[in-house]
């Protein structure tokens, strides 16, 4: 008799953004005629840059023909592609292409990465955050019990973050071994100056944790004082993957294509005490169970990075930020408390009154047609 | 102190793949001038279909403008796609769209479908098979110790194949919970009959295991006998997951499209005897982990059904065939012993003599500048 993973049967809730098109279905299914502005889930929709495009076109052009045609690629991304991310993305912070590995999505890679841990690893993330680091987490069977009080999971140290503490996370009394940080945040648009973000560096080292740092949203940084990588910190690399993505900067939520760092500095260790790499580690990982990102999607990536793709896709970020703006002023006009938006894409906003985040969603819905994201383990205020 | 998960370590030799890859490599090096025929690993030669092409420059084309662009899909895959898959390939075998989820390759699916397990079900391979079963399966802790002599993990039930049974593995006296069949067999390229066939789900049914099935080149069959999905037995919906694969008919290993079919009626087991929908844990593990396939790579799937594109993508299979043909001609010839061809495209070889597997291969490399496969945990014949 096969037995499953009962940590799949521990996950309380069905996934936030499952939930939120759920709500969207129902409320459109009972007003046909109403339409719906979705700000529920952080997707693009401006079109791709004209340079992506054109070296998507010519990837599948490539692929029709015998003498240019692609099989198997290499598994952790082609090598014009690791050395584009490395050389660009971490310019001047000594990121070599091989501590670079191309993948289908930041959500792949955070989830995947899960596999590389002892089953038993305490697990600290954000909160609010984006929610896949937790419920893969909880799949792994790493949450505990849940606690229907709080509507949180025993086993897993939440670091709350809003405006009592200026969005920035303290230092976790008890020591987890593994850290997820989210900046630009989503879904609070915060982030942490060098200052704030050294202080987890500096944890991680004392302790021997590792941080997974998911930067998806640096694109969006403005301010020239905020960090973009982890790795502009001093000994990040020995602590700290850092995750990066083609989606929010260059628009492929739907194309498909993100970059991690793994660095050669970093190692785990055995419970005998032996230091192991966590690059081998990773390459091992995509050796057995990945088969490389689509060639037509990391030719489209490579093309980020030329001039006219640069500008391209600075010109989408400016309009996203020219939104941002837009929303913000005019909910501050409206008497709201908002915060974000400067160095991301999001904004976070105070819920006047008593309600919940649900039923502030509810109302929001039903009232103005606007479906907003949620996060159902926060309690009351936000 | 962030320990790993020490399965990692118990993989006791690195890819299969890479191998060969290395031994190309350094044979290239000392011998620039010579030009090695590679048959080491299966990846196609033959463009795309323009069916294919064609649907992939119009799904480019509408990421170029805002009116047709498309962001995050659904994880599973989109609709168009998921019922493709199940009204052509499963034709008349009463598979559901929603029972087919679609990936970027078989190999990301049978790994990632790890995690839905108990750690410590007992798992059955082939061999020999598709290495990445194994791999999986060991750096999940599943192996146990390896034994140096024998070349195998002591935990892992070993189902042998060859010409001393046919090609056609013992039903197992230790019984799995998991048991990987892959047929048309890489790399023997052999086959099941029906009724071999229903002696595995038979098995399977009544001691509560599951199968994997791997069909990844069920396009190659010609022989009419020869089932193309385990659900042609009755029963199967109820103990399989089918893995089907657009990289060798369609030749998509470069571009990254799959599919698997996940039964409705197909439960797995809680330690305390309640039975779980495996159909249900499968969306959960996509929803929490993974972000769906390239919009454009979905596209260009979908165009394999159409008319033109079956008739395009049957003359690439049909040339595999004729290459095919030609090697096995040859080799018995001159005198060697070979099965496998007819229903795949991969040809099996008696080597002669004392040779071990990997001897042969560097004998084959030296002299004729041919690189093959190989089954490292094979001992002396093959």
């Amino acid at each position: 008799m096969f037995y499953i993973n009962e940590g799949f049967l521990n996950l309380q809730h069905s996934y936030l953004f499952d939930t939120v098109s759920k709500k969207i279905e129902d409320f459109q299914k009972k007003n046909p005629d109403k339409k719906v502005i979705k700000l529920g889930i952080g997707d693009v929709t401006r079109p791709l840059a004209p340079a992506v495009i054109q070296a998507m076109h010519k990837a599948v052009d490539e692929l029709s023909k015998s003498e240019t045609f692609k099989g198997y690629g290499p598994e952790p991304g082609y090598g014009f592609l690791r050395k584009a991310v490395a050389e660009n993305e971490f310019k001047g912070l000594g990121i070599k292409p091989n501590e670079v590995f191309i993948s289908d999505g930041i959500k792949s890679d955070t989830g995947n990465m899960c596999d590389l841990f002892d089953k038993n690893v305490k697990v600290a993330i954000m909160d609010p955050v984006y929610p896949s680091y937790l419920d893969a987490n909880i799949e792994e069977g790493r949450g505990g019990k849940f606690n229907k009080e709080t509507g949180m999971y025993e086993d897993i140290i939440y670091m709350h973050i809003s405006s009592e503490n200026n969005f920035v996370p303290e230092l976790p009394k008890e020591i987890p071994d593994i850290i997820y940080l989210c900046f630009p945040n989503n879904p609070t648009g915060t982030v942490l100056t060098k200052e704030q973000l050294k202080k987890f560096v500096d944890y991680a080292r004392e302790n021997k944790s590792l941080i997974m740092f998911d930067a998806a949203y640096e694109g969006f940084i403005q301010d020239e004082n905020i960090p973009h990588s982890i790795y502009e910190i001093e000994g990040a690399k020995e602590v700290a993957i850092e995750f990066r993505s083609f989606s929010k900067t260059a628009g492929f939520t739907g194309v498909r294509c993100a970059a991690c760092v793994v660095p050669e500095e970093l190692y785990g260790y055995t419970k005998s005490g032996e230091k192991v790499s966590m690059n081998k580690l990773w390459a091992s990982r995509i050796s057995a169970k990945f088969n490389g990102a689509s060639y037509i999607s990391q030719r489209g990536a490579e093309a980020v990075y030329s001039e006219e793709g640069q500008k391209q896709i600075k010109e989408n970020i400016k309009y996203y930020h020219e939104n941002g703006k837009i929303i913000m002023d005019g909910l501050k006009e409206a008497g709201f408390t908002v915060f974000g938006g400067e160095n991301s894409p999001y904004i976070w906003l105070k819920i006047p009154g008593n309600l919940s985040s649900w039923e502030f969603f509810d109302e929001l819905l039903e009232k103005a047609g606007v479906a907003r994201s949620s996060r159902k383990w926060i309690r009351p205020i936000w």
